[in-house]
């Protein structure tokens, strides 16, 4: 919780009486590995701040599941497409470790926006980081190659990829698992990396 | 003008000297068609309300345009990624149409959300609304067949067909421009449309 209260402490400074209905707001949850924290088809109800663990955000297209997403601790998670609208979930959201969560529900969200002074302003400013990491995640998927993407997830957030299965991973870039290995040998070299 | 006013009080009452400040605030320009809003490689430092015509959005990608969006009368018209994280833009705004836009800098947002009451409130829902187009714009864009993407055209900007000269639109769909007219046949026969 103290993370969570630090991460909001960033954008605006909290009065004892405001920490204290934050910690009621969010609830603390726990998902083992393999636990759903959104399922797709379903509407995405809560936002959550992930205390640790890494979380998986995935697709089903023909079958197949393709991640296009991962949060680990100190970020949110959420599937805001859904969240913000109240339409169905088109992915789905899996723990990838056993995580703890803080929980917040969207009528508590409302509380918190009514009751915390700037808090408004810290939605909106976390929101607007959001949205960059978002539109910048979704841009790469379709716009950069799987070498492009391997080279990224290394530079900005290189220390998932000891926490995360090679196969998701290779979801990730669009690959087939054993096309992997290839990717990670042309990063490896030197010249290129 | 009194569009922008208008759209803006649907979310917050305003009182008569914000509505002067916010005239003053956003700036009137003409775009002529072809101009562009923003280029490429530029960062993006304004936000527009468009008073009058239609925006195109593209990336350049193997020397070759990719439009993945378009923002009409009545919207807003950014690239936030470069907007509000002020790292250059990857997509290039074109004006199709010549366009009154409504044009505020970073800085005098800024002094709109310091000035103006329930500002914040605004900034948030609003960019929620952005965040949520964007991102199903996005997905649709990986996920969706052409087809699909003409079909969700049709259905939630249809206005817009008429108005956009048809090689954007197949750009847009991802397509040659000789395979569109055969996909408009296919949504036209009766039991797909």
């Amino acid at each position: 919780m103290q993370l969570l209260l630090s991460y909001i402490a960033q954008y605006l400074p909290l009065q004892q009486h405001e920490e204290e209905l934050i910690s009621q707001l969010f609830k603390k949850q726990l998902f083992k590995k393999g636990d759903f924290f959104l399922e797709e088809e379903k509407v995405c109800t809560k936002l959550g701040f992930i205390g640790q663990g890494i979380m998986r955000y995935y697709m089903t297209k023909d079958g197949e599941e393709k991640t296009f997403a991962f949060s680990r601790e100190n970020e949110f998670v959420c599937f805001y497409q859904s969240f913000l609208s109240a339409n169905k979930s088109s992915a789905s959201i899996q723990a990838l470790e056993d995580c703890i969560v803080y929980v917040i529900s969207r009528d508590d969200l409302q509380r918190f926006y009514e009751q915390v002074s700037g808090a408004d302003k810290f939605g909106r400013l976390s929101i607007e980081q959001v949205f960059v990491q978002t539109i910048k995640d979704l841009y790469s998927l379709y716009f950069d190659s799987p070498i492009e993407r391997y080279q990224k997830l290394v530079n900005e957030r290189g220390d998932l990829l000891q926490r995360i299965p090679q196969y998701h991973i290779a979801s990730y870039l669009g690959v087939k698992p054993q096309s992997l290995s290839r990717i990670r040998k042309r990063i490896a070299a030197p010249g290129i990396s």
